[in-house]
């Protein structure tokens, strides 16, 4: 089995060599801290959402990170052709499906950018990723969930489904591509009183992403470094305004050696 | 007279525990801030403009935040649509007319808005909230206000007319429903000089509104939590970037029984 | 050879002093860091991008600042009615052309807005200002500079050939009007790290253009002053997240006396 903390490792310095070009079409609310998440760890963000731009900025880059919070359909309409773009030429997506499940616009927005374009994998909470399932799906409910081990396999089989490595965060993260399954037990209790920090950590897996071809593998660790970033903060900050600015200094300050000492990655 | 700094602590200690999702409709400067004032406080804040999904958002919401700051006309369409839906709910709504007064747009659009919803509760600085009045309003022009006591007449004619609460915040804010009111001096100079401190206080009161039918002492009791936040604040910093943060950390910090015994609100 | 630093001071006093309205069409990422920029520093910064606003709202200000980061058609249609307006009105324009030369809709939009409206100054990376060239300019191309007198004339061709300031920003600034030129050293290599600094110098300059008329002194001054501010902010943090936050510290505790000393502008 491969070591994912010197993979972690080797991803971050990939990071910081090449410094991929990661294009974001994501919130408002987060945009300047998934972007400032992004130069922090050495990568090169980008925001653009014109429909007559997308195309011709994705090819410019190593990664598409999609995300549908504040949402709308002009939106959506350009992450569909960027993703469509980024397929063509096999360049990974990452979507960050905001809100799933809560509202139909999300669900639908979500489930339509994983048809119609080529997606990676996805990241999202445990309520927001089930709700990614079709009619049809061979996953039990969430009201047959009772054990980590349902989850695992429940995970297990979406990702099968969605042809997609799943990442479903929360206090252990769970991370899946149908074939090998990853927990990821870094992180902070504070990372939950930050908005954004979901999203930084699915742009964190962007810039992974550009430099690790194995989705599972990038994913896995992307969220052992983001996690490790919260550990860090904790460790500086007892309320969350500190704590975030904490989190952009921990992403500059972790380097290899110390995120392969510190992730926390459990293959089984 | 009903104790209200007992009662902050009582909406604080009610925000804590029942976490209720405030949605903001808000302008793109200030979003990530609200939000974060939001978590910290232990709040839930969404964020959602879409016309084809404010209605569905909104009614999982406590509360309605509408905020007129880069406004276009799309926006204040979804505002109006949310709006309505929020008002055929029952759940409180209020408006923070940024620049009301200022351009023609801001002016209608922030009357539009009080003539098509129903707003609980307004916040603004004097002349937002005096630009409100319809040209047959009773109250005096500016130019006649001498006085604290000429406001403050101004401000109870001005609540009854428009039906709702104003909150008129300056060096000591001014909060009345028509029938009370109330001054609160909680706060601190450097809060003039972070962008969206006014428009975070807004959401602050939409949070106490989810949480307290009675729209003044949540409007009233909501400022002297946030202006106790500010001066919590700037007992650690002396300039606004530290300053922006340390709000932060004090939205999180302070607790009801800290709030009770700092707030500083004078009903008469 | 009129004294810079002393000109920088008085920039400085004169906008803590006057409190200029600053009109920002501005991208999404970097809205609430330059706001609170411009309010650090005295200044007092809108932003509005309606179509049936802007013309409005630049009779107010003192200077109006582009920036075509994030841009949509209907966003530069936006800036351009209101630079149609500031041009009508005298008042000063300053234009950041982000990522010109990328795409093609940022290239064509900046120079759209350069032939359309009236700039008194655009800053940018070397390659987003020599992006800004037509085709049947007398600059050599990029391929062609081999030093720094080669990138200065280059400079000088251009800012006659565009009539306008120029402001090519690195580790040393140069700014041209196409007779005076001067390089600008200060600065600190953690900006690189965060994002908005250059879209904050750029706001920067917006607010000294809106009180000094030459507008080569303004911009050589203004960007003295930010790079001063991340000197400043350099001796208190170490990595970007604190970086930033010092950052609008340092505008709001730097004084015109400090400005004076520290500055480091070299006119030849």
């Amino acid at each position: 089995m491969e070591n994912l903390s010197t993979k972690a490792a080797q991803n971050l310095d990939a990071v910081k060599k090449n410094k991929p070009l990661i294009h974001n079409i994501t919130n408002y609310v987060v945009m300047n801290y998934t972007a400032n998440a992004l130069l922090a760890m050495g990568a090169s963000p980008v925001m653009a959402h014109a429909p007559n731009e997308v195309e011709q900025m994705v090819s410019f880059a190593g990664a598409l990170v999609l995300n549908i919070g504040t949402l709308t359909d002009d939106w959506v309409h350009s992450m569909i052709i960027a993703g469509k773009k980024a397929a063509a030429l096999n360049t990974p997506i990452i979507l960050d499906p905001v809100g799933s499940g809560a509202t139909s616009l999300r669900t639908d927005s979500a489930r339509n950018i994983i048809n119609e374009t080529k997606v990676s994998a996805i990241r999202g909470n445990a309520s927001e990723i089930l709700s990614l399932k079709d009619s049809d799906s061979k996953t039990k409910g969430v009201d047959s969930i009772h054990s980590v081990e349902d989850a695992s396999n429940t995970a297990k089989i979406l990702a099968e489904e969605l042809q997609t490595t799943l990442a479903i965060t929360g206090p252990v993260d769970l991370v899946t591509d149908g074939e090998r399954t990853a927990h990821v037990s870094n992180g902070h209790p504070l990372m939950s009183c930050v908005t954004g920090t979901g999203c930084a950590a699915t742009a964190v897996i962007g810039a992974f992403l550009a430099v690790d071809n194995d989705t599972f593998s990038a994913t896995a660790t992307a969220l052992a470094f983001f996690g490790l970033a919260g550990e860090v903060a904790g460790e500086k900050a007892q309320a969350p305004g500190s704590f975030m600015i904490e989190i952009l200094n921990a992403l500059y300050t972790i380097t290899p050696e110390k995120l392969e000492a510190g992730s926390k990655i459990e293959e089984y």
